[in-house]
C-alpha cells in the first residue's frame, strides 16, 4: 500500500507542535508522508501545567494524532518507537519495522536534564508529558489526603510543603497555581489541617526568575509570586533532592512534594544521527534546518539548536518549533522542484508567562503587559491556539467556571492508595498514565 | 479534634453510592461522621463504559469525595485502605491507624468476580473503576493502532477483534460503544486498515442478554446489538481466557481485545466480620441491615445480601444502594433517639440499559420503552442524577458534540506504545491509572 507508491517518501518523527506543522504544510502536495510517534496524541504542553494542577482533564489538552490528520489523504501515522535511523539505506527503525524514507524530519522534542543526577528523577518528576502531569496532580493532592491523615503535627507541615525547582515559565505557573489550589480551593474540604498553611517554595539557580523576560517583568513575577505567599528563592542551587525534600548546599527543605522543572534536554537523535550537537544534545543544524552531511534529514524544533540573525538561539517554544516545521516542509517541496536551499528565519512574537489565577506577564515586540489585562491577553492566546472548536468552547467553559467558581474540576487521584508506597512514587518508569 | 468529641461516631467505609448517600443522610445531625474510602473520587460508575469508550474523560463522572462532603462540618473525609474491623474494640484498622466506632456502616461495594480464574483477569479486565475504564480504553484505542502498524493481514483481523464477555447491562453497552466507535468514528483516521471490519463478539452464558429484563426487551436489544453488526453469542460459555483470545469449550476466538462484564463478588468486609455470607460474598443480613450478632454494624449496597417482600433479591443497582444508604442512616439516628429498628423496604424504580449512541430499553413499573425515545429518557436521568451542575453541563455538552459531530473527544492513549508489552497487559495490579 504505502509503501508501493512512487511518490517522494517523507518520514516525520515526532508528532510535537514541530512534527503536526511540518505534515500539515505538507497536507495537498504530491508526496507520501508518515508520521510516527511513540504516544497516539498531540499534547499542547503550555497548558501542562493546568492538568498537573487539577484545572484541567488530559483529553482537554492532548487529541490523537491521527484524528487532526484524518482529513490529509496522503499522510499515514504510526504509534511506534523510533530506535534508530540508517542514513546510508535511509530507513528508519519503528518498533521493528524499517520504514523508507526520501526526505526525514526529525522533531523528537525534548525531556527533563537533571543536570547528571537522574537519580533525582522518582522524588522530582518533571512536566513534559500527559503522563508527567497526571503524576504531579496525584502526587500533590496525595501530600494533602496525607497531612488529613496524619497524626503528627511535623509531618502534616512537611506533607503540605511543596517545592518547585527552576524559575522558568512552568515554574512559576506551577508555583502560582498550587499556591492558588492550596489557599483558595481545598480549604473546605479538610477538617484536620489547613490547606492554608501550605508551603510552596520556588527555588531559581540564577539570580532573577524567569530570566527571558525583560528585568522589569521578571520582579513584577517575582513580585506577585510573593505577594500570592510562594516563597521565592534566587541564587539558590539544589544538591540534592530524595523524596523527604530537597537539598540546597548546606541547608535541607522537608518537602511531601518536589516538582523539577529546571532543565531540558534533547531527545537522543543526535546520536542516531552522529550528528553534531551542543551542549544540551541538541542537533547543529544548517541555516537550512538540515542536518550537516544530509541534505535530506532536517531536524526541527527542540531537536535543533540553531541562532538567530542577532546571534541569540531560536529559543525552544511552540511558535519556533511551527515555523521551523513549515520552513522544512517548504524547503522539501522546494528541494523536489529543484530549488536551491534557502535559510529559515526566526520571528520571534513575544514572551507569556502566566502567574496564578488573575495574573501574568506579557512581552511583544513593542509593548508589555501585567496583571490581569496580561492574563486576559494569555487565555485568548491559548484558547485561540488549542486544535478543534470542541476544546476551545470546553476550556473556555472551565476556565469560566472555575473563575467564577474558585472550584478545581479535574481534582482526581487515580489509583488507590493501597497501590502508592506510604512516602512517594518510586519508580520513574511506571508514571502512572491518566487521562 | 475529631477523636476528642463526645458526640456518637458513624464511621462508614466506601464512598460509593450507598456511602455517600448514607453520610449526606447524616449531614444535619449531632454525630459524627467519619467516611474512609481508599480512593479520592466518587465514581459514577453507570456511565463507567463512557469512560472506556472515550466519550467521557474521567473527571466527568468522578469527584473527589471531600469536595462533595464539604458542605458537612461534621464529617471527615479519610483517603485510607481499611485491612479489618476489630468488633470488639470497635475500631476499624485503616493503613496503620485505629478508628473508633459507635456505629459502623459498611459500604465497601463490589469488583469483578473471574468464578475461580482469577488468572485470566490480566488477559480480560474487568469495569469496576476509573483505572479499569482508562485501562480498557488504552487497550482498545491500541488494538487499531497495532492493526493500522502491522504488515501481517491476519494478525490486522485478530487484532480488530473484540470479545465482551457477559451480557448484562455492562457488556451491552459495552459493546454497542465499541461498535460505534469502529463503524463511525475511526475509519477516517486509517488509512491500512478499515476500522469498519472490527469484530464485536458479545459472549453471554445464559439463554439470553439482559436477563434482568422482560423477555421481550432482552430480544429487541439482542436485534438492535445485531443490526449494528455485533455478534451475539447465547449459550455460550468462556473456558478460558489468554493475551490471544478467549475459549469457547472446542472452539476459540482469536481476539485483540477481551473485556470481562460477566461476574461480580463482593468486597472481603464479610471475612473481616465473620458474617454469613452469600454465593457472591455478600453479607446476608437482617431485615433492618444491621449484621447478624451487630445491631451497630450495617452493610449496604453490593456488600449486603436481602431479599425483597416478593422473594427476589435486592439487585446491585445504584438506586438500591441510595436507599439502603438512606435507611441506615435513618436507623441509627433512630437508635440514638431510643426507637426500635425498622426493616428495610426497597421500592425498585425500574431498569435500564443503553445499546449504542441512539437507542436504549426502559422498564418502569408500568411502561416500556424501546428504541430512540428510551435513549432520550436514559441521556434525561443520567445527567440529572450526576451530581453537580458544571458537570451535567459539561457532560451534556460533549453528548450533544458528539451526537451531532459524531467524534469521541478522549481518545487518549495514555502511556507510550514503548511501556507496552507487544501482546497485551500482564499485570493486573499496574493498571494505568488514568483521569
Amino acid at each position: 500500500m504505502h509503501l508501493m507508491t512512487l511518490r517522494p517518501r517523507i518520514v516525520i518523527v515526532g508528532g510535537g507542535f514541530g512534527g503536526l506543522e511540518t505534515a500539515k504544510a505538507l497536507a495537498e502536495k504530491d508526496v507520501d508522508v508518515t508520521l510516527v510517534d511513540q504516544q497516539n496524541h498531540h499534547c499542547f504542553q503550555p497548558l501542562l501545567y493546568q492538568v498537573a494542577t487539577a484545572a484541567l482533564s488530559p483529553a482537554d489538552i492532548a487529541w490523537p494524532i491521527r484524528s487532526i490528520l484524518k482529513g490529509q489523504s496522503n499522510t499515514t501515522v504510526l504509534m511506534a518507537e523510533v530506535t534508530g535511523i540508517d542514513t546510508s539505506a535511509r530507513t528508519v527503525s519503528a518498533s521493528g519495522r524499517q520504514i523508507p524514507y526520501d526526505y526525514l524530519v526529525i522533531a523528537t522534542g525534548a525531556t527533563h536534564s537533571y543536570f547528571g543526577h537522574d537519580e533525582w528523577q522518582d522524588a522530582a518528576p518533571g512536566l513534559k508529558r500527559i503522563e508527567d502531569a497526571t503524576h504531579i496532580r496525584r502526587r500533590t493532592l496525595l501530600a494533602f489526603e496525607r497531612a488529613e491523615f496524619s497524626t503528627d503535627e511535623a509531618e502534616k507541615q512537611r506533607l503540605m510543603t511543596f517545592a518547585i525547582v527552576g524559575g522558568g515559565p512552568t515554574g512559576v505557573e506551577m508555583a502560582g497555581a498550587i499556591s492558588e489550589v492550596a489557599g483558595r480551593i481545598l480549604p473546605a474540604d479538610f477538617r484536620h489541617v489547613d490547606p492554608r498553611t501550605a508551603r510552596v517554595v520556588l527555588i531559581e539557580a540564577g539570580p532573577r526568575i524567569l530570566p527571558a523576560f525583560p528585568e522589569d517583568l521578571s520582579a513584577y513575577a517575582h513580585r506577585s509570586l510573593e505577594d500570592m505567599g510562594v516563597e521565592v528563592m534566587v541564587n539558590t542551587r539544589v544538591t540534592g533532592c530524595d523524596d523527604g525534600g530537597v537539598d540546597l548546599g548546606d541547608r535541607r527543605l522537608e518537602t511531601g512534594c518536589t516538582i523539577w522543572a529546571a532543565g531540558v534536554v534533547a531527545s537522543p537523535a543526535g546520536k542516531w544521527l552522529q550528528a553534531p550537537t551542543d551542549r544540551a544534545g541538541r542537533i547543529e543544524v544548517r541555516d537550512d534546518l538540515t542536518v550537516p552531511g544530509h541534505q535530506e534529514i532536517f531536524a526541527i524544533g527542540d531537536t535543533a539548536s540553531i541562532k538567530q540573525a542577532n546571534g541569540t538561539p531560536v529559543p525552544g517554544i511552540a511558535p519556533a518549533a511551527k515555523q521551523m516545521g513549515q520552513h522544512a516542509a517548504a524547503e522539501i517541496i522546494g528541494r523536489l522542484n529543484g530549488k536551491a536551499p534557502t535559510a529559515f528565519t526566526y520571528r520571534h512574537q513575544g514572551d507569556l508567562a502566566t502567574i496564578g489565577r488573575k495574573s501574568a506577564i506579557v512581552k511583544l515586540k513593542r509593548t508589555k503587559l501585567t496583571g490581569f489585562p496580561a492574563w486576559l491577553f494569555w487565555s485568548l492566546i491559548h484558547v485561540y491556539f488549542l486544535i478543534g472548536l470542541r476544546y476551545r468552547i470546553g476550556v473556555a467553559w472551565k476556565w469560566a467556571w472555575d473563575y467564577l467558581s474558585v472550584q478545581r474540576g479535574a481534582r482526581l487521584i487515580t489509583r488507590s492508595v493501597k497501590d502508592e508506597p506510604p512516602t512517594a512514587h518510586k519508580n520513574g518508569a511506571s508514571h502512572d498514565a491518566a487521562a
